[in-house]
């Protein structure tokens, strides 16, 4: 019996802006990323996002990412190892505040776009990320991409991974998603989605474009909501997957243990 | 024998802007109101004055503004009490991720510039603003200007106030402060203001500009480090007061209990 | 013959942040505001916003608005003429530039929000604003709410303004709008607004709430189009307008002169 | 006869924060290159510090960045070459819009920090830039570092540049700055600083590191207002100069043509 945990970016508004359908989405994830103010969201979009996911028992996790609203924080920024830390460190607390005092609690950390591109080919990048997450709650989860640089360190340092893996992404020989410019880069055909992920959790492996298995570690589904047609797919791909037998529940800290 | 707790605003630089001598400040004053990245402050910022503050001893305070960088939190913006709310969760949670990963703890709070100056005329700010240092963590001190609305809903939402006092400002009938716009708001002579904290201490009283004696409680003194002169003024105010048989000290939570 | 310049903010997207239908409203308005970057709008935004509207023919106009772009400009905020002049000329130069590369002109101004809110009832905020404009550029042209301070104020320091009204508010005895929060203050109804709006163009007048006929000049039209149902209202009041005989073009410079 | 124009960045503060001291340089300077309000300056400074230049007939010219306050806009960021275009036409417009008001002229424009930094090494990026600014108004003259690909596609776009060399940095063998990090970088000695902008002036080429001489094209020379000892280092350095016989102006337009 597999289980699998289904997740999801949230909160991404700013101000009189909005970003995807949180609740919809919050529906049928289990587990949210909400953002905390530097690429996306503000004070009053994560005090509604926070409780509106305590509300559907969707877990809560911090998304930190660059200081870059106009950007939306996808662009790379030559930033320090000692900036990462802090402005990873700031974002989540600010976010335990919010959670605080809607009585609820961060349960993991997921960082954005750029800031966890970055990350996942710079070693050092991943070492300042971790220890902040480490340094400001060590009982915090962290997702991080299966087989990357980023979840290596932070098993390193302590931190309870979540493993994370794509379903409409197609994945190169060493494990790595095949970049969003070449052909072939994403999966769009519903059936082809499940298969992936099915094949995640029975085998442990992806095939790889070339036809090359590769070992995966799939414990939590990156599901987007943003793009057009979005949330079809991803209601579709999880009506699949539980009418295949897979449990849909946030990762358990405890079977991270 | 009378304490009193020294009390500073710190950390209020931005990025490669620098404001105020906190280091020197940090030699003598006993309680820190450190930027939290809104009207000042950015999280870089924050670590260092959060580690220097704990490295002397001094007691860590959130300083939650106006999101008005710009205008340095001093212009007056028509928010909600709802905003309000949510900003001030949103600072103290930051600072408070701040302090956990520099092994330190956010002790208190106090409110900065027009957000502050709204309040205190404002119930209905106040009691928004107060709700939010309650919910993100009932155990923190709130500082509060004597007297003032902002300190009364602080106590009935069941805060533990300190209530603060100014040495280089001259008092109404009212017990509010002159406003700096007429004559005679500043006190600029240094036995004067000696003499006003002193009487405050001993008397419980402090004589208006009328001549009055109005009530005050002084349990904190609000220092300034950002004005020509203030670094000479505060230390000498220090001396007088340490020569005269003051305790300094941050104000003690089982005191106010 | 009457003639009529419909109007309409445009370009207050942020980022990836959208807002508004600019594309469905650029069919039908004849003039348009376009936001600055600060309370809303980015360089490229503002950059495909005038090249859009210069394809179509459609007046453009700058939009400057307060620093708050959590806010978008909407909560009011205490900032000294100076600010407001500087502002002003800031958010207009800016523009200026953006047109200048597109090969297209910035032909008027008209205040966004709480800052516009704000002049209407403060002579000197409406004064720097005024020579904010003048001393950018003489030539432009200032939209202002018909019978407002900030229009008199415009006229005197030599603008030539273009009065502006509303067809879906409702008038008080005084020329001002109905505030939103009072009953009737908004009018839904697309017969009413076109019959308002032929009133003001037709006799000079418009019925106040309470009857009084007050009197009024109608050169542009006040357009929304952020509002669920505003494109279908001002689609449909543009039509009837036009059967109505009226001549809908953007406010002639020569015809204020 | 030799000439030389001593440029100098200018109005970097923010808000209440301060940077350098203007006062000073706009002593001695020829050329300022005015922060427009996104890695530094805000309205206010802008407006303050083109009204100071224009009084001592220092010549005014926009100094574009990265839209990075937070890191003073030293940070590379991945933008693209329409990004970089957007953002280069809206900061000369906010620029000339002030130089307007005060009733002066932007005469030139010179990109800042890590957008100067990455254009250097980026044709793509260099041309956006250069026809950002020539969009804007073509007259403006462009200051680049001598034999940078920026001056050259500058140059190659029709813009008349403005060849800029350093007195307190060293070069290489392809004309290219010692990178800071190496030993030898900087030039600390005032003598040997004269010397090297000398043989500039007189010769035509810079003796690199390795002792080869290389051509270079000595018009601006760059001076630096925020470090410690700068301003008595640029003071002295302006004195030998013209002690030298050096005629010290902003560089001629006609001269350019």
């Amino acid at each position: 019996m597999k289980t699998l945990d289904l997740n999801c970016d949230m909160g991404e508004g700013f101000g009189v802006y909005a970003m995807g359908d949180d609740e919809a989405l919050l529906e049928f994830v289990n587990s949210s990323n909400i953002a905390c103010g530097f690429h996306a969201g503000d004070p009053g979009t994560m005090a509604r996002t926070v409780r509106a996911a305590a509300a559907r028992g969707v877990a809560i996790g911090a998304h930190p990412g660059l200081a870059d609203l106009q950007g939306f924080g996808r662009r790379a920024m030559a930033i320090t190892p000692s900036e990462a830390y802090d402005l990873v460190v700031y974002q989540v607390g600010a976010l335990q505040g919010v959670a605080a005092a809607a009585g609820a609690r961060v349960r993991h950390v997921k960082t954005h776009g750029a800031l966890d591109n970055m990350a996942v080919v710079d070693e050092k990048l991943s070492e300042a990320i971790c220890r902040a997450v480490r340094d400001v709650d060590a009982s915090l989860l962290f997702y991080a991409m299966s087989g990357s640089i980023t979840a290596r360190v932070a098993r390193g340092l302590g931190l309870r991974v979540v493993s994370v893996v794509y379903a409409d992404r197609s994945y190169q020989d060493d494990g790595t998603l095949t970049p969003r410019r070449q052909e072939g880069a994403m999966i769009t055909d519903l059936r082809q989605s499940v298969a992936q992920v099915r094949h995640m959790l029975e085998r442990g492996f992806v095939r790889a474009r070339s036809g090359r298995e590769v070992p995966i570690e799939a414990q939590a589904l990156s599901l987007h909501g943003d793009q057009p047609g979005a949330l079809a797919f991803a209601s579709g791909l999880t009506q699949a997957l539980r009418d295949g037998g897979v449990t849909l529940a946030a990762a358990s800290p405890a079977a991270l243990a």
